[in-house]
């Protein structure tokens, strides 16, 4: 293929010409397709289905500890429920708290007590000045829609195939008492599906940084989401590297079963030293009176153990995979060369993340849309909804058919093409 | 039966005698009973088992509005779960958001929002040097636990037979810009079993705050929570006596089935103007993509709608019942005319309020816990859980068995006794 870049004027004209014919012809087609979430699809909630035979009217209810599931009592998790939260966090179930359904309630609930009553015994943050966080990018939209709600001055760090720039996250961290946290999706990062290297974790669990209540907000929302079954990332443990750093306090962990049984009705858990813990729980206690336990256990017999829960998510894996792979082999032939468009080849997560060429995103996601594709918004892997370069954009393959995600696939790669020929012939 | 009041020293101190062989008989039988918590029975819990056989592995988890409630999507509640919560709540189902399993959870996060980032556009909680909530007391033990969490200043205010003391409720708001709400338990009142008048109600409906984000925080927690088939209190309806008012924004209201299906494992919802709700949905946006579905759409093909529900509450009345007589006729028997303590006789919710002699509650308290009975902590229904009269105690009579409650019921009035003796021969 010759790339784009070496084209002449009236070569990019005459291929622009063909390429509006392919895209008039998909917008008569009158496609409503969207591929804006990472949404599991209908048949990967069938596999979770058998959940719903596993309690029954005559069921017994009775958790491992003695205590009745179906009444008050228990703040911080199930016996059972910790158990297996803590075997999928990889840490020790004394080291967890089980939450609701939703992780991202724990991570907005974890920096709005900071904000109230600050971290261990530290300042409220809503007594100080500025308070500002780390935001590797790109990055998960709703972290940072988190942390811009509660008017926290967010600073990019870029991503490198390690995960985030630890050079600059330790220049800035130990220099700005300001800055108390940064947002990291440790493995199969949302959206480029990286995994931190050894290196990046260790140096991580060995920061110094200058405010006392920094913690890495450290969610691991695609700990077990592998696409192959030969192919998995593995990646050290952030609670066992700080213990062994002697941050013991530095990192709050997240987890979900959300993509693993049902978005909206899984079980979340939140991970972190027992100091930390004790700090949350004088929260939690005022906030509820527990969580859904019968839910807990509905996920305990349901999977039964870690075993059971890998099993379950290597038959996600059978069938998002294969859309992965439609969407990256359509990539590498068609545009594989060209030199408008960069992307990684993940082997875990939910998301393709794809570059542009610089300035291009906004419009290339506006062209599909006009066709009738959904992406997520560019700029939406930035703070602030701020992609510097206008450059990046979420491909979520796993919800549609693989008809549908081929037919959108196609026509993102011809808005790719025809935006990009555009951009260059502007500057021609 | 004589009044204490009346009798000599030696009577006293002949009764006292008598008195305290039967408590040490009771000590020596070495009872364990807890009547600490407002929380049903395991036969209870049996009523509602059916609810764990409304789904099966084929069942089809589609919402009226086609939505499929096992995948992400809906932030404020599937439209038949408003529907359900919202005819509980005797108000329209435009007015409600439906959320996870804890009404508790919902107060604590209004209280959480209003500090941070204020209510419907006025200064945040955090940035005033003083907030101050009004509480009718005796009241709800973690309704204060909340606003004490969050430093507000408690200022308590008397409940009548009609609700809580209006005059000094209308002085107190319209003069104290300070003062930014005041916890209600309209019907059923938690400890007294107390309903609001309509006068009470009209008179809520019509407060002219001071503060332009006072808000009523009413938690109708026992709204269909009766004991009797045919002795039922009504009450106004708060929001529309609002609106009717010209007040539309005044009132949060609370409500959740953890005493109709399963604690902890029910469903929450809050109703409130559509202003206040535009406020509210900013923040449930950021906070989370959605509560339990699966859980909400349990409910309603459970009940299938509210005269399910009521008919299900009236199985739960069935239970009891014969609990709260069984208390309030030992109290009746036992305690009438001797001018030790007073009473009410509530027709709905979940406890019996006691009112010892000034200065007893926590000695009671105390002697019935050396004996083997839980009861709620005394000051635990006042904020701070400082009674000033050290007097009120709180009876929640529905988890025991009937053998067990008639045994604590018999402690408890011997400690009384018991206490009352001792209390009376101290200002001889």
């Amino acid at each position: 293929m010759k790339a784009y870049s070496q084209m002449s004027k009236e070569e990019l004209l005459a291929l622009k010409s063909d390429l509006e014919k392919a895209y008039d012809d998909f917008k008569a087609r009158g496609l409503k397709l969207d591929m804006s979430r990472g949404k599991p699809s209908s048949e990967q909630m069938d596999l979770s289905m058998g959940m719903m035979d596993v309690f029954h009217s005559r069921a017994d209810l009775t958790a491992a500890d003695g205590l009745d599931c179906r009444n008050y009592g228990n703040l911080d998790g199930l016996p059972e429920a910790k158990e297996l939260m803590a075997s999928m966090m990889e840490c020790r179930a004394e080291d967890i708290i089980v939450y609701g359904n939703s992780s991202l309630n724990v991570m907005y609930d974890t920096v709005a007590r900071s904000m109230t009553h600050g971290v261990m015994g530290n300042t409220p943050w809503c007594k100080l000045d500025k308070v500002k966080f780390l935001c590797p990018v790109p990055g998960y939209d709703r972290h940072f829609a988190i942390t811009e709600y509660f008017g926290i001055e967010m600073i990019n760090v870029p991503m490198t195939p390690e995960g985030p720039d630890m050079d600059i996250v330790e220049k800035l961290v130990s220099e700005d008492e300001a800055i108390k946290g940064i947002w990291c999706v440790p493995k199969y990062s949302n959206p480029q599906g990286i995994s931190y290297s050894d290196e990046t974790i260790r140096r991580f669990a060995r920061l110094k940084p200058a405010a006392k209540d920094f913690r890495l907000y450290w969610d691991n929302a695609y700990c077990i989401h592998h696409l192959y079954p030969d192919k998995q990332d593995t990646i050290l443990e952030i609670l066992d590297e700080c213990r062994k750093a002697g941050n013991p306090d530095l990192a709050y962990k997240f987890v979900s079963t959300s993509k693993v049984s049902f978005p909206g009705s899984g079980v979340a858990a939140l991970g972190a030293s027992q100091a930390n813990l004790e700090d949350i729980k004088k929260q939690l206690s005022i906030q509820t009176i527990g969580h859904d336990k019968l839910n807990q256990l509905r996920h305990v017999r349901f999977f039964k153990n870690i075993d059971g829960m890998r099993e379950h998510m290597m038959k996600h894996a059978a069938i998002i995979r294969p859309k992965f792979e439609l969407v990256l082999d359509k990539l590498d032939k068609e545009l594989g060369g060209l030199g408008i468009g960069e992307w990684l080849r993940p082997i875990g997560g939910y998301f393709i993340s794809f570059d542009s060429l610089e300035g291009c995103a906004k419009a290339i996601v506006a062209k599909a849309k006009e066709a009738g594709v959904i992406m997520t918004g560019a700029g939406a892997t930035f703070p602030y909804g701020k992609d510097p370069k206008d450059s990046n954009i979420r491909i979520a393959p796993t919800y549609p058919s693989m008809d549908e995600l081929g037919l959108a696939a196609d026509l993102f790669i011809l808005c790719v093409k025809l935006v990009s020929i555009d951009k260059l012939l502007e500057n021609m």
